[in-house]
Formats: C-alpha cells, sequence, structure tokens
C-alpha cells in the first residue's frame, strides 16, 4: 500500500481496528448460536454484546503485547477480550478453529471493499454519462491504428467506456457474490466438534451465504476470481487512461486533463501541461494486474490446506483493493473536470482536406455505376494530391475538377459524400442501447 | 498449440477451414438482411445459400493463393466465394469492415470452445460425484501444512473438488454470455455505412448478443474475462493435479492414477509407478494462466482500435482453448479410473498411535472439571512419548494407564473419544449442500 | 507457434528430425567415450558415426511408430537406431537416463536458438547504427508525457535503442552461457552408473560447460533466467515498436512504416497507411513476455525432480524463441526502410510559436538580475499569449515588444535563446558513449 | 511492504529520511563540479557540505509541508536546503531536472538493496554449505515424480541448493552492475544546460557509472532486468522451501523445521509441528515473482519518457528488495537449525524392501549373460511380491530364493547388488564441483 495511493475509508477497512471489529462480531455471532444450542451458557453472548454495546477502543497495542507472549493472533485476540469481559468470555470460540475467524473475517473485508468499489464504479459511471450526453454529438475523428479513419462522436467514446464499465460493475457483483461466505466448521471442516448451525447463523448476520465445503479454508479459487476480477477492471481503467493521454498530446490536444488557473506545469518549462494523473493510473492497472498472479497461485494449496496463500493475502488484499478504490476514484475525477476541445477536434479532423471521405465517393461511384477498379482508382489519384499537399488542397475541390468523377457524379451528389452528419445518424440507437 | 495436448474436436474449431465457414455464414446472414431492407437484391443471399447446401469444400489453399496476391485475407475470402458463387456474391459484405467479420467470428469460435470446455466440466463432475459417492465415508487422515490433523473422508476431499469445479463452470457460463456478442457496425462503428438490423438479425442467426457499441472492434475487456477465467479454471485442476500427485507420494500411496496390468513405469526400475499425468496437468496449468496475462495487456488498445491484440490472439485463441479443453478431459479421465487404497489410508491414519484424537480428550477433561492448562500438560506428556515412540504405542493405552487422567475420565469415556466415526456426523450434511 | 510469425531457421531447430539429431550425437559421444573407458567395445561408436556419415535420414515417422508401442520417446529412437545400425547400437545409453539426454538436448536447442538471437540482434544494432548516422543531427522534439519539451535529434532517438539493445546483447549473452549445460549424470543424479567422464566428454563436444550437480534434472532456475531475459528484450523490441507507432500517428507521421508505391493501405479508404507491423511487435511482446511466467513456476520441482516442466517446456521452448527471432528481424526490416519526415519534425516543432525555448529565457532572465519569480511571471504572460494563439504568434516576437523583458535581455541576447543548436552540442558526447 | 515481512536495514534505505540524504548527496556533489567548471561559485559546494558535516536531522514532516504549497517534491526538498543552508544553497540543481535527482535516487536505493541482498545470499550459502558438509555423506532416498528412485545423501540435496543459490548471486551482483548508473542530463537528456562532466563527477562520488544516454529517464529495461533478476532468486526460495515442506510432511519426517523444546504447534492438537515458515517462504516467492511483471510493462515508456512507471516503482522498489530481503534472511534460519532426521530417512529407504536397488540386478543380469527380456522378468516378478507385501519381504531374500536368478547371479554377488556405497562413489567429485 502506497499512502499517497490510497483513500480514507478503504483503508480504514483493512486497518488492524477493523479486523479485530470483524473477528469480535464472528465470535459472538457464534456464541449467541452456541448458546441457543445448549453448547454454553446463554449468558455469555449476552456478556459479550454488553460490553460491545459500550464501544469499546480496540486496542492493538495490547493484543500485539499478548501476542508476543503467546505467539498466536486469535489466542492473544480472545484474551484481550476476557480481560474485559470477564469470566463468561471463556465460552467463546468452542468447537472453532482459527481459520474460522481468519477466512470469514477475510471474505467480509472483501465483500466490503467490493461495496466501496461498487460505489466508485457508479461514481464513475455517472460522470461518464454526464459528459457523453454533453458530447453526443461532438464531432471527432475516430482512429484506427492511430490514424484518422472515419468520424465519431467524442460522446460515443465515451459511450463505449461507459459500456465497458457497466460490464465492469456487474463482473464485480458477481465476483462479490463468490467471495462473500462463511466458513464456520472447525479444524479440516468436518464439523466434528460445531453444529453446522452455528455457521448459517453467523452467516446470517453478516450478510454471507454458507460455504458448501470448507477444508479449514475458504477455497482458493473464490479469491483468485476476485482479483482476477480487479484486474480486468484495471485494464479498463488503462483503457481510458491512455485514450485522455492520446488526447492530451500536444499534436492532437483535443482533451485535456484540468488544469487550474495558477498551476505551473513544469517549475522550467512554463508550457507544460502534462497527463500525470491519466500517466498514473497506467502505472496503478499494471500493478493491479499483477496481483492476480499470486492470486491464482494460491488456489492449488496441499491438501486440506497450507498456509502459503496467507503471506500473500496480506499483500495483496489491502493493496489491490486500495489502490483499485484510488484508481477509480482519481479516474472519476479526470472525467468530470476533462477540458474538451471541440475547435480543436475540428480542426484535427479538417487537416487531411476531406480524405476522411475518401470511402463514401468510392461507393457513390460504384452505385453509379462505375467499375469498383475505376473507381478505386478515380478517387485515389485525387486523394493522393490532397495527401502529398498536406491538407492545402481539399478533396472535394479536387474531384469536382476530374472530369471522370463528375461524368458519374454531379457537384451536389459530391458535396453531399462529404457530409459530417451523415455518419452520425445512429447515435441515438447507440446511446439507447447504453444508456437505456 | 502443442499436437499432443490436443484433441479433435476443439483442434478443429481452430482451423481455417472452420473460420472460413464462420466467415460465410455471417456474410450469407449479412446479405440476406440487406437483402430485406431492399440495399442488395434478395437474390443474392439466395444464391449464398444455394450453393452452401451444396456443403462445399472449403479450398483453403485455394484461398491462400488469392491472399497472396491481395494481401488482405477477408477479401481473399470473398473472392472465392464469387469464383464458385458467380456473379451474385458481388453484393456481399456491404457496408461493412473486416473486424465485423473477424470480431464476430472469434466471438463465435470462443463461445463454442466454451459448449466444449462446459462439456468437459460436465463430464469431469460426473466423474468426481461418482468417486464421491463411492468413497463417502472412505476414512483418511486430514492433513494440514501436510501434518495429519483430524480424520476426514476421501468422499469428502472429492465432494471439496467438485463444489470447486461446479463454481468453474458457473463462472464458464457467464465467461461464455460474455463473449459471444456480433459487431456488424462498418469502420469505427458508427454504422454509417450499414444498419443496426442487419448486425441483429446475424446476431440472432448465430446464436450471439448485439455488441451495443463497438468501435470497429468488439471491446477487449470480455476477452480479458474470458482468458482470466479459463486461468481460474486451471487453478482449480491444479489442485486436484496436486492432491493426487501427493496422495501417490511413495511414503503416502493412498490413491494412484491408474497403471494398467503389463505396463512399465521405468524401463530402469521395475517399481516405479509416476503419477507423471497429473504432473503433466501441472505444467498445463501454468500456460493456462499464463495466457491470461497478454489478454489483460490486450485492453487497453488506442482510440478506437489498434491491432495489437491481433498476434495475441492467433496464440492464445487457440492454445488456451484447446490446452484446457485437452487437460480437463485428462482430470477426468484421472479421476475415472483412479486407483484409491482405504487400506492404506487407514494404515496411515494409524501410524502416529492414536495422536490424531487429542484434541477430543483435552476437550473432555476441561468438560469434567480439569483446569485447561492442566489438561493440555496430561495429554502432551502422553502424547509425547507415542511421538517418541514413532507410533510404537498408542495414545489411548498411555492415558488408561495415567492416574491423573483416568481420574477425570473413565476408560469407557477415554476409549469412546477415539471414535472415528465421531468426526463423519456431518458428512451427509455436507453432502446435501454439494451434491443437493 | 503461429506460422505467420515463425521464420524457417528458428523453427526448424525445434523440429522432431534436429531433436532426434542432437539426440543421436549424445548419444555417439558419450559410447565413444564409454568405449575409451572399457565399459563397452570401442567399436560401438564406430559403427554409430560410420552409419551417422552415411547422412541418413531422419524417419520420424517410423520413430513414432516404435513409440506407440513402447510409450516412451527415448526408447524408440535408441530401437530406430538399432534398426539402422545394427548389433553394435545396443551399447548406447548405458548407465544413462532418458533425463540425460532430453535436458543435454533443450541446453542444445535453446543455446542454439540463442545464437539465432544474438544474430538477429546483430542485424538490428547495425540497422539501428546505420540510421541514427542518417540522422544524428536531423532535429526533432523531444517529448516528455507525449507533450513537447525541448529538441533532440532523431538519431538521439535512435541511439538510445542502440544502447539498449546492445544491453539485451549482452544479457542474452550471459543467459545462453547459463543454459549452455550438459547432464549425464544417470538417475538422480549421482553418476552410480556411469563415470563423470561421459558428461565431460560429451559437454566438450557440444560446445557445454558441465552441469555441477543435476538432480537427474538440469536445474530449472537456468531456463527460468533465459526466458526472463528473453522477456526482457521483447520489453524494448515493445518500446521502440510503440516510439513508431506514435511517430506515424496522423496528427504527427515524423515517421513512416514503408510503403510500397502501389501498396493498398484499406480496401475501403485509400487515404490510410497504417504501422500495422509495430502494432504486431506490440502484441507479439506481450506473448514473449507471458512465457517467462510459468517458466519462474517451474523451478521449484519436487524432491529430485518432477515432470511438470515438461509440459510447459513443449510450449515456450519454440513458442519464444521462434517468436522472439521472428520480431527481432520484423523490427530490423522496420528500422531498416523506415520513412522519416525531417520537415513534419520541424513543422511539429515550430508548431507552438517557440514555446519550448521558454526555459532558456528563463534562465538568461536571472541570470542578468531578475529575480526568479519576475522572471518566471514575464515569461508566463508571454508565453500564455502564444498558446492560446495555437502557434500563430511566436514567443520571440512578443518578447522583444515586452519592455520589461528587453530592459533585461537585449534583442540579440533573446533570439540566441531560440537556436536549435544550442541543444545538440553534446550529441557527438552522447554518439561517442554509445557506438564508441 | 507488510511490516511482519521485513527487517529494519532494508526497510531503512526505503524510507523518506534515507531518500532525501541521497537526494542531498546527488545535489551536493553536482554543486561541487558545477563549481570547479566556474558556472557556480565554489563556496556553494562548500556550504552545503559544511552543513551536511553537522549531521542535520532530516525534517521530513517539514519538508511535506512545503510540498503541500509547492506541489512539487523536488523544489520543496531544495527549499527545506536553502532555509537551512543560506543564501549559497540557490546555486544548487542549475541545469538539472527533478529526473536527474529521482532516477539517480533509485539507482543508489537498488544498488545498495542489492548489497544488502548480495550479503543475505552470503549468509544462506553458508549455511547450506554448513550442512551440506555436515550431512554429506548421509544417505536418504533419491526421488523422482515424488516416488522413491535411487539413493543419494542428504548433503547432495544441499550442495544442489548451493549451487543454485550461488548462481543466483552471480545473477544479482550482474543485475547490481546493470542498475547502478547515474543520469545527470537535464530535460530529455540533451546535457544543453548541463556539462557531462557532472554526470560523471556525481556517478564517481556516488559508485555508479554513467548512463551512455538517458533520455531525461533513466531506461526501464535495466529495471525491468533488475526485477527479473530477483524473480528468479525468488523461485529458488521456492524450490527449497517446498523441499522442507515436503520432508516434514507426516509420512516422511525427513527434517523439520526447528520447534523449540516449550513451543506449541497448535493450541487444539498438542501432535502438530507445521512447517510454517517454509510455507510463507512460497508465498512471499509468489509475491516477488509477481513485481517482475509490471517492471516488464514499464520498459515501453512513450517518446522521451511517460511517468506511468513512477506509481509501480513506488509499490515495487520497496516491496520486492524489502520482501527478498526477508525471505532470504529467513531461509538462512530455517537452513541453520534445520532439524534432520538420519533414522528416519534409512527408515524411508528401507520401507520398499530395498526394491530401490532393482536396476543394479536388473544391470548385473544382463552383464552375466541374460537377455533384458528375461532379466526385467525375473527382477519383476519377485519385484511385485516386495510391492505387494507393503515392504515385509525384501527384495534381496526373494531374489536369493529364486532359482533362475541365482543361476546367473551368485547370493554374494546379488548381495553386492544392494551396496548403499556404491550410489556415493562420486559425491566428492559433485563437492569438488559445487564448493571448490
Amino acid at each position: 500500500m502506497v499512502p499517497r495511493y490510497s483513500r480514507p475509508d478503504m483503508t480504514a477497512l483493512w486497518e488492524p481496528e477493523e479486523k479485530y471489529r470483524i473477528w469480535f462480531e464472528i465470535e459472538a455471532h457464534a456464541t449467541e448460536k452456541l448458546g441457543q444450542l445448549g453448547v454454553v451458557p446463554r449468558s455469555a453472548a449476552k456478556a459479550l454484546w454488553d460490553w460491545w454495546a459500550t464501544d469499546p477502543k480496540i486496542d492493538v497495542e495490547a493484543i500485539d503485547a499478548i501476542e508476543a507472549v503467546t505467539k498466536h493472533d486469535v489466542i492473544a485476540f480472545l484474551t484481550w477480550v476476557a480481560e474485559n469481559v470477564g469470566d463468561e468470555a471463556r465460552f467463546m470460540h468452542q468447537g472453532m478453529t482459527s481459520s474460522d475467524v481468519l477466512d470469514t473475517t477475510l471474505a467480509v473485508q472483501l465483500a466490503r471493499s467490493a461495496d466501496i468499489l461498487l460505489a466508485d464504479l457508479d461514481a464513475l459511471l455517472a460522470a461518464i454519462q454526464r459528459r457523453a450526453e454533453e458530447h453526443k454529438y461532438t464531432p471527432t475523428i475516430g482512429r484506427s491504428h492511430g490514424i484518422h479513419a472515419e468520424p465519431v462522436t467524442f460522446g460515443l467514446k465515451l459511450a463505449q467506456a461507459y459500456a465497458e464499465f457497466d460490464r465492469c460493475r456487474r463482473r464485480l457483483l458477481a465476483a462479490r457474490e463468490e467471495i462473500a461466505t462463511c466458513a464456520i466448521s472447525g479444524a479440516v471442516g468436518t464439523f466434528a466438534n460445531i453444529d453446522p448451525q452455528v455457521e448459517e447463523h453467523v452467516a446470517e448476520k453478516l450478510g454471507l451465504s454458507v460455504e458448501p465445503v470448507s477444508t479449514q479454508v475458504i477455497p482458493r479459487d473464490r479469491h483468485a476470481m476476485f482479483f482476477s476480477t480487479l484486474a480486468v477492471i484495471a485494464g479498463s481503467i488503462e483503457r481510458l487512461a491512455v485514450e485522455i493521454r492520446h488526447l492530451q498530446r500536444t499534436e492532437v490536444l483535443e482533451a485535456e486533463e484540468y488544469f487550474s488557473p495558477g498551476q505551473k506545469g513544469s517549475s522550467a518549462m512554463p508550457h507544460k501541461r502534462n497527463p500525470i494523473l491519466t500517466e498514473n493510473l497506467t502505472g496503478q492497472a499494471r500493478m493491479i494486474r499483477a496481483y492476480a498472479l499470486p492470486a491464482l497461485e494460491n488456489v492449488a494449496l496441499w491438501h486440506e490446506r497450507d498456509i502459503s496463500h496467507s503471506s500473500v493475502e496480506r499483500f495483496i488484499g489491502p493493496d489491490a483493493c486500495i489502490t483499485l478504490d484510488f484508481a477509480l476514484a482519481r479516474l472519476t475525477g479526470v472525467i468530470d473536470k476533462l477540458l474538451v476541445y471541440p475547435k480543436r477536434m475540428q480542426a484535427n479532423m479538417d487537416r487531411m482536406g476531406g480524405l476522411i471521405h475518401s470511402q463514401r465517393v468510392l461507393l457513390a461511384l460504384t452505385q453509379n455505376g462505375v467499375s469498383r477498379e475505376d473507381a478505386y482508382r478515380l478517387v485515389q489519384r485525387n486523394a493522393m494530391k490532397v495527401w502529398e499537399s498536406d491538407g492545402q488542397l481539399t478533396l472535394l475541390d479536387l474531384l469536382k475538377q476530374d472530369e471522370e468523377v463528375t461524368a458519374a457524379l454531379g457537384a451536389e451528389q459530391l458535396k453531399e459524400k462529404f457530409d459530417l452528419e451523415y455518419h452520425f445518424k445512429h447515435v441515438d440507437t447507440i446511446f439507447e442501447r447504453v444508456f437505456g
């Protein structure tokens, strides 16, 4: 976790205090059910919840100090709770293993992280939609291979991004559902010393589903799927970030990250305004993608479990969630305040002297009876002149002067082929599909 | 693609013939709709389908020869079709771009690959379930960290695998749904020269959904999700493969890959029977995981599209699908014919002189009023003797001779704590959860 | 391996015929030494080499047919050789294991692949150097963050690429040295049934060094290092490919992949010339990087060896080497024939009205006694006007009219700050460092 | 960075204080040379070094407070230095860019990290060597595929590990040399405003070499190589960790991580002693491998530089170095105190009734004139009985009773084939090769 790439809510979720809070909830809910089942006194859960109702401070240092002696984190925590709650606390954890607490806690943390990320995605989608509507009909050149192809609108670019992040949202919802399971099944997962009803009770209270079969641990294919889903989202972040970096290039400059009036882009070069936010996002995307790999390697634990996944998750649990939360929020800010330059879009589109309409002329000639080969030759010979003039000549002018062309296609018809609006007749259809 | 790790049906799907067959279907369906819309003569589609009904041989070499001249694969194919169908064929491809054909074809190939993989998973699940039922109550030791923990059944191990691959099945279904989209939207995806109804028609005919917004290409986050899902499945394959490799170790030998009567394990060492199939699967899993990475990097194409994804997909499209198909089938065979040795399982479980029941004695002493500290000390001092005897002494015998122990726990009570069945009382619950 | 991304020499190295040829050499050299040691008759090696001298055709199908019966590739090969050579062949392979042959063969294949790749790098370096010298003083704008910064030369860009690929060359040499080891040490590597002198002899004959300690297999950290090195080279290929893709963008167009006179960039849009070769290289780089991962996972084989590495290497051995060979050759072609447009470079540099010289004016004002704050303000207020004029105004003109500026800096001095040559005074130093 | 997986020296190297200390050194050395070149007063460097000689506290909070205003980290630092040093400090940083400082600092940090890691490797190598000498002739079974093969010694296992980490050491030395370069070349790397002699001076003072051609940044192929090298080392750590995890399995138990007398393996199960340190190392290895990926993606920066590498390096710089340092130290501790059980090794080797000697009998029969087919049949029919007896019968006994066998091989000769020492005659050769 890099502090400058983190936000408080998500970070708090991965702090020791929060972890211990979830531990307590799991233990208290379990004790409650054990009481109902007659395994422990009903008074035990009451004592725990009464203390909890006082909103006690989680004393991480005290727990650490106990752990330094017991060498066992869960026992240290239980000891600290017992010191605070008193004798009734000894009924906690009956028939459970540490993994029951640790794995269910990780499930809660990842599910809650997913909730934050879903809210991040909602905010991002809202920002993209707002700017898409704003620029629904702002003409700009569509580029394939980085080369001018045919016109699109800036709104269409954003509609694509919307549809992509909407898919990311659905994927994350599915990943959240997968990861949000509860395992309280005892050593090697047989429920030998704990009734499955305890698991069901805790699951219900924490909003989790029951892990159908655990083997002391919740199976790690769930986590692999979760972190792989974050990796896919990171890919989509990179795509939009790279788009903006391209648009801000000096020669293109069709859009820019927001730059406040008094801001300095460079201490040495007053002319510089760099797309540093989206460059930053590009790097963060690389990290989030990388975190999926060890999660995939974690799946093949030995037999009922080994603990090799644990060190991995101490890194990627917080690092992937915190970084993705930050990245989504940053991207939302970038989109929200993005400076868009329609005039420059138009100017860029015009710089090739209308070459971008060559396909329509070609088709029209063909439809008017010129063979495809001839049509291609006619358009190309004029197009090449425009190309060589570096945009000083225009294709329409040259075509109008080419008698072979005008024999097949009148001036009015020719001109109509250079109509920008022609390309936008289905923008509404696409917006309808995307935004409903 | 490595021939020895491939099966014919999946491989055929990625052969040029099949690709061209899908190309034809897309073009013919599109022409059909263009005819209905009055853009081209209705006779065009009829001519195409009439020819297709003759089940013509796809002449890959002839198409290649044309491509050598035109330097364009789609044009080469259209030319070849025109040579066969005649003049009506010139109406094909009206208003479309090559990407419309290529990307929709890839969608069809991946969707059909997913169908094969889903069938593979069904077969695997059936094999696992059969063996799980067979060994529902076959006792075996549960191991955490590779160390004996407490008893489970071999059926439970397989129930875990079943639940895991069942999740994989659901993930693959979702990935299939995501990838199965159709884009026929023309250059830069604006439908400028082709009606969106054509796309809808082709999509319906091919069993695809409509890509809401394409930008000449189908967005690559879909493919990233697809290949990431295959990677997760590979992780689960590795887990089960590693389990079997462990079980076949000389010292463990609780199960073995099938070994036919006359087979030689090693030309030099007649005693060898190696788990080579599952070792092989382990390596294949590594490959399938690796293929997800470039798919993730493919997401961030430049602007409306660049073609950097294309070379990647020429590798990972066939390689990931073919290898996973092979791996699932091989794993199914391994499970189906797995040699299981219940006696050895029992022998291994017994080798520690009953130490695996130490927890229950500890709990019973506590419940009978011995303090936890004392109980631990009592059990441990006997357990250590058993440990040091390397299984020659048994814990039950020693405990019966320990007066401090027997003061709290009678012989009958003690014996009951060593009951294996105690651990299996919820096997049925778990099976019910997993197999329904 | 994708046929269209492969070249014949490298591909041949990974064909079965070549593999069998190397197998034979290893076996024959070993038999030779065994003869000298008196373990087998000296006549055995002679018989083998005599047959080999007839340049016999390697009959892959015949060997495959035998393998179908024996289920063992090395035994099948030995049987086929025996069928051809006769009785003396039975002395081959004495005291060896299959891995001795397989692993040493892989070492030979990788070492020879490295030789081809080193030659590829030499060709690439030569092409880069030639173009660097050609454009040593061709001015072009240096860009940070995609934004104009200060002037460089196109030769400097290429000098950087040269230095980078020269480092790649040295890394590959080191990786080649690491991988080129010979292991002939028998089952589990103890030399129990074969004298270490055999290993030394075979190593010397094949130009390999001796593996100091093998455990039936050559340790896979060597291979991990080899494929990681290829991955780093792929990164450098991507860097140069991306540079060219940027330079060919419509708005930049400072360089282009070669485009032959009659070539069509797009069947529909006559104006298109796409950087498809470098886009292709970008995708290939992603694949080559991905292949390093399973090689890294292969390191941790179980005990003396498991065979999980084998299926991985059947993929990545040929795929990584063949693809990298192709990519290096393609990049060489791109560089060799790259169309470079110095005029456009100059035009792009000029489009910001001299803003790129703002730093020098700032420094000069400071040196002439203006406070840094005032200097920044003076330059910025003029720079902003230039910026807003979109290059219609020039910074030099405005500064000359700004009395506060001219009070500190005379017209002549001002003009001198806009001198392009100033930036190139150390080009020679850098070239000296890079090209020696 | 996860605190529990970090050690103080390495961590300190990545703290802000240390970073600022290196910044100061670079700036002061540069100022010194600028003074010698007459660009700034010689008194400037003196003032800086005089202040530095007072060992001033680096006030990170004060610098942060300035950065909150200036929004520029290097300017904030320079301002803070100026506040402390006084007027002379204004000559610092003349003609330099921030990247000159940042990239050279990263080079220093990585080089110093490499020094720590090299020392770690030395300690690890020493521990391995000590244990290897100790167990040079401790017999243990060699296992391929997890199955007993033929005898080795425990010392040989460790000799392999030694050779592997010795290669890692050499790789790290090479990576260190690559990464230890200094770039002080100004904006876009042309030395336009700073003399190359400054770079040479700073490089020499900091023990770095000169970056031949930088483009504002040090090229990232160097960093890719560095982190890839760490990834390979991680693979070797995993290999040795997995070996120990295997050896500690209940059924194998030939070695164990150190377990102190009073220690509790599990609060619930007194019999448990888990290989948690090496499981932990396995997970850490996965992380260190993962960090190589974004480093590889960082290579292809846009044009002279973009800043996408920066966020990546804020993660992987500290995380990869700190985690690897911790892992190497932990592995050293594990090896140093590893509990080794030669008796159990012997017992495991004996459990198959001498089957592991089957190859030698086979060879001896062949050498005495029995055909290979007959010899195989004779050995196999006895071996199978031993196999089925689960080690109750021994191969030697059975062979002695088989008349067909004894007709070819006398009792004495037979017995000799079961000699363990036979396998160890070249242990010395191998040790000589490895330890010199």
